[in-house]
């Protein structure tokens, strides 16, 4: 892609864009053609994937900071790129922008640049439309050699999760419940991290399935359980939970973005070196057995269960649950 | 990418997953991962654009059936690689779907999957959410060696446009003034065809600057100008108008998703080996001068006017102009 911005015309959907491109500096770069262009390391493959966060539905303006809001919807889509351990290579942005939001438009775009600037994955695109109700609709573009898949756990395989479960599904029964969600909770809800150098060191350790933890620990094993054919044995002791959290509620709180990954037994991935390398836990928590397998202790996963983003009642169950 | 989707497990966000699949048969590839992988030819590079089409904003329900809010979303989306030159690789939508939408989804996805089948365009991923109004955001990804660019317009260039305009225009007159809009007109609408052979032939024949009209000719040659540095000098009584339309009312005209192309006077770009080919008419309307210059006869464009996408009173200027 070319570094420069093209120059613009005048008008108020103009004025926006200039304003985001000041605000991101050097995140962004080649602004203003009919699509943007990108190329990728020679030997790798494109990866690339579509997330939305949506007022009402993903969050509450209530919750969360603009900045906020800008910076997890990008986690949110980043962490896709984590999933299949991939490298970001460029981010569009597609924002539906009530006038109730334009005075916050600034700080949306403040949080969004920080985490694109953390993760090192550019700005190349994105689209302006009105709209009742702010969304962010974020594609990552990624590149990679080898790919993680939900479809790569084989039997055998030792499970293994990132980080600490319980924050975000913590800090939403407090809102739904009219209390302030202690900060440790509201932290993980507000702030989460994409995995994306940690996903890449669990690849190159042999790591071969993965998948991000968007829809809760269980709903998401479920779907991998699913794509490779396999059973998931959880010991359900060893759920990392964040301090005072039930290991059933860990399971079922969404928005972590942290990794399920499976390696086989004998693979490199160890979880002291992961932890001295990136001062995140890595935790084992069970083995990969044949369809229709035993628990070895704990709890089987086969087929998913946990929230449903689009039930009858999908509206108020995105926040609800 | 993998021609085949990954098992998926219960729920009703699933559910709506396979509807669409089903629906879109062979035209969908390898969906269920946490991304899409996609392979690009060698020596190619990767070209993505991303637009939304939001009912309220860009369409109302009474004004078009569901399978014509899906392909007219699917050609605003491709008419961006049109601009660079490209050819179509993939398409990612994301969608937001109030319930009261949900009985037109499979129709939508038909009139979508109609679109990227006749531009050879896979379906590789996207994203469902609840949302009050009902929106399609869509990322295209195309490749091409060397892109098409609204900068590439230099002095003495000859100008093109493809197609006859006007008609989304007058249809938007009808329907916002009661009346029902002429057949002509409305098929210009509801059914806009996204130029990527002839963009591709284009720039085969020597175009180098392209830009898609969807803010109008004369908004659009206002980016080009702008991007490009130059003035664009119109012939007036050339511009290629729907029989009826005034070529004011053409100009202004947005969502034709029609071309408006630069090439060097000595080009290999004629007209009538064109319309040979593809049917459709491409017409010389035009000529670049320095910035600043002078007209031939007729309009002199070298910045922005016509429609604003977000004007302070965007909601109603989209569907009100």
């Amino acid at each position: 892609m070319s570094p420069a911005h093209l120059p613009m015309g005048e008008g108020a959907e103009f004025d926006v864009i200039r304003q985001l491109l000041g605000t991101w500096g050097d995140v962004a770069v080649g602004i203003g053609d009919d699509a943007a262009v990108l190329d990728l390391p020679a030997g790798e493959r494109l990866v690339v994937s579509t997330d939305a966060s949506v007022e009402h539905v993903h969050f509450r303006r209530e919750w969360m900071t603009p900045a906020e809001i800008g910076g997890r919807a990008a986690t949110a889509a980043l962490s896709d790129l984590a999933a299949m351990g991939a490298t970001p290579r460029g981010l569009l942005l597609a924002l539906g922008l009530p006038a109730g939001w334009r005075a916050d438009l600034e700080q949306i775009a403040r949080g969004l640049g920080v985490v694109c600037s953390a993760a090192e994955c550019p700005i190349i695109g994105g689209n302006i439309s009105a709209a009742s109700e702010l969304s962010l609709t974020i594609t990552v573009l990624g590149s990679v050699q080898t790919p993680l898949t939900r479809s790569g756990a084989h039997v055998g395989d030792i499970m293994f999760v990132t980080g600490k479960l319980g924050g975000p599904g913590a800090a939403l029964r407090a809102w739904l419940t009219g209390s302030d969600p202690q900060p440790e909770h509201r932290a993980r809800f507000v702030g989460p991290v994409p995995r994306l150098r940690e996903a890449r060191w669990l690849a190159l350790h042999g790591a071969r399935a993965a998948i991000d933890i968007s829809d809760g620990l269980a709903a998401d094993a479920g779907h991998l359980a699913s794509a490779s054919g396999v059973t998931l044995s959880f010991d359900a002791t060893a759920v990392p939970c964040i301090p005072g959290i039930r290991v059933e509620d860990a399971m079922m709180s969404g928005e972590e973005y942290e990794l399920l990954v499976t390696a086989p037994a004998d693979s490199a991935v160890e979880v002291a070196s992961f932890a001295r390398e990136f001062d995140v836990p890595l935790t084992a928590v069970g083995v990969v057995v044949p369809r229709g397998g035993n628990a070895v202790k704990g709890l089987v996963i086969g087929a998913p269960s946990g929230y449903d983003h689009l039930s009858d009642s999908s509206r108020s169950a995105r926040v609800e649950r």
